[in-house]
């Protein structure tokens, strides 16, 4: 990305200044909210001309593929998958989870997975609460890694952020 | 796909006419139910001219393989899966939601899945009727992921679709 | 496998009256039924001039790189596992399941697993019998898949056929 | 290996003498029992002129790249795992267990695996037992694999044996 | 390594002197405790001049496509996780260690990883000391291996050592 941008400077200033960083949005039909607005917030205010490409897919099973599709272009990508309360729902969460390591891994690009779980809350207010906010919170970590690199959150390290839930803290001996 | 329908195009216009997409659709003769018949149904009405190329295996664990072959031709594929209630049937169907995520990874093309559960429904009828309203939903959903790519669904992300079983609908904050 | 029967013929028709199909049959040692004999009773009953490889192994999780190792030549391959009761035997099950989809999407061949798990029965002679016959309807499942295709199985898509135990038929609307 | 050997054979015979199988032995040491002595024991008294190639880790998550840097220059390899008695702990050994698969599949050669849990035995002196006798077991599968190929255990093939505890023994009908 | 540091040498001893072994550590934000510290302290501590190359990702599952990154340029790295209480973070921790295996694999590096489970102590002080003292054990495990290489570690083998809680021992006859 970086070698791109400059490559496009050493050319031309003026298109060059189109460039920006691409990021992917997988999200599914089978999800209760719809997670990919705030997150496409937090994104568009943190990341000037960033472009966003969006994929929507039927359920969680669909995302790795998806993931892959779009980062034939984009740089990263965030999805955004619901998952029901079944041990068959876990299973397939499972499954996914697999598969997105292997994208991850095969492409050498993050994808950060933000997962809402039907039976991680009790009411459907606080599923909606968990499920705005973890998106929000995780587009900025994917902000962080793609625009300040592998030590962008290495300040926060080891204490104890959460996302959707409040923050629990360091342990200090 | 595009690429092969513009080179034929140049070349004969008419032999042209001929070509469309292609479907690949993989069951078993596990299923109880034959989920071939409606999902093919709503792809020939909604897709003109598609070519569906048909592969059946015994079951789950042969599905991805099969998958896998009919990609080699098809440009994307459905498969229609039966799971036993024993929890060895969900390792299997474990091992075969890793196998599809791979293949499609590999293919670059979505495989949406089809399962039905032996042990989700009360009655024989409602696994029927579960069985025919999924593969019908989920053959809609390949169709517009084919025909209208990874924007297709997304007037429809985050809002609670099921297939099988009755929509649940968003959650508003 | 076509390809390379049409091409001998064209060379030599009497050498190539020697070739045919090439199965492979990987067992285990720690199996309590030969299930090897019904398979290939079945298989060189059924495709004459068949050319068998054995392959012997330890245990279920040695099965994947022996299959690898027997496709290497084999057209094909049946497996024929056995799994104890404890769940760490179903784990193993679960890491061989998934290598053998691994195997048939990196070969692009059919690898027809037959397992039996000590605990699916209450008796050793009722064991036996579905071992005995799983074997042999597997084996032919994997004779019409080779020499029929991918449409071989299709007139039984969707019937509730079974292995070793009844099959339980269809379920209509 | 055989090429190798012969090839050696016509260019030098005396060179070609010191040339023989190398097998790989993996321990690590949260294991409880040096399982890679016995193991070696059989080895070396079954296969003249081995070479044995040893490579110890700290517990099972990391014997499958051991085994794969091992099998770099060692024909086959056995591993030596301890799995603790927790939940994660056998989530631990499925991992290990699908490395291992995947390092055979992508190498085409053997990784006889032996694994001793916790767990299966009601006191330390079972538990050293089982690990003694499991691992000289699976050295001798390794050598009769290595030295006879796929056919070399066949005669045992549905035989009902195992490692550590005694045999059960065929059903026969 | 071995081989950039003998070229290195032929060309110039002095810049020569500045290489040296590179490690990487990933950690989280997710993680309760600052187990970078630590380990970079025992890796400091034992590697003269040695490059440390810091990662840090939300959680576990972000942590195999961030280990392959450091591995474009460390020789080896240590990973350290935290893992919740719930079933859904135990599929976490299995698919983060199914995609390090396959990373490792994949690289022929080693990657040592050191996970601290919420639930594996009943308070907040034991928890802190688990993961320090894991940190650092591990973190010397990783010198041994990259130092010594694979026979490192081979007088420990078998002797039942433990990381974050006491050694049990070895077994004997």
């Amino acid at each position: 990305m970086l070698k791109d941008a400059m490559r496009c400077w050493a050319r031309s200033k003026a298109r060059c200044m189109m460039m920006a960083y691409s990021i992917g949005i997988v999200d599914t039909t089978f999800a209760r909210v719809d997670m990919a607005k705030p997150a496409m917030e937090v994104i568009t205010r943190s990341v000037p001309k960033v472009r966003i490409i969006r994929y929507t897919v039927p359920g969680i099973k669909d995302i790795p593929v998806a993931a892959k599709k779009v980062l034939d272009e984009a740089d990263t990508a965030i999805t955004l998958g619901w998952v029901g309360a079944s041990p068959v729902d876990k299973y397939s969460y499972l499954a996914m989870s697999i598969g997105l390591v292997l994208v991850q891994v095969l492409t050498g690009k993050h994808v950060i997975d933000v997962t809402v779980h039907e039976d991680e809350a009790g009411s459907e207010e606080e599923l909606y609460r968990i499920a705005v906010e973890r998106a929000k919170k995780h587009a900025l970590n994917l902000v962080t890694l793609l625009t300040k690199g592998g030590e962008g959150l290495t300040p926060y390290a080891g204490s104890g952020l959460r996302q959707g839930v409040p923050d629990v803290g360091s342990i200090r001996g």
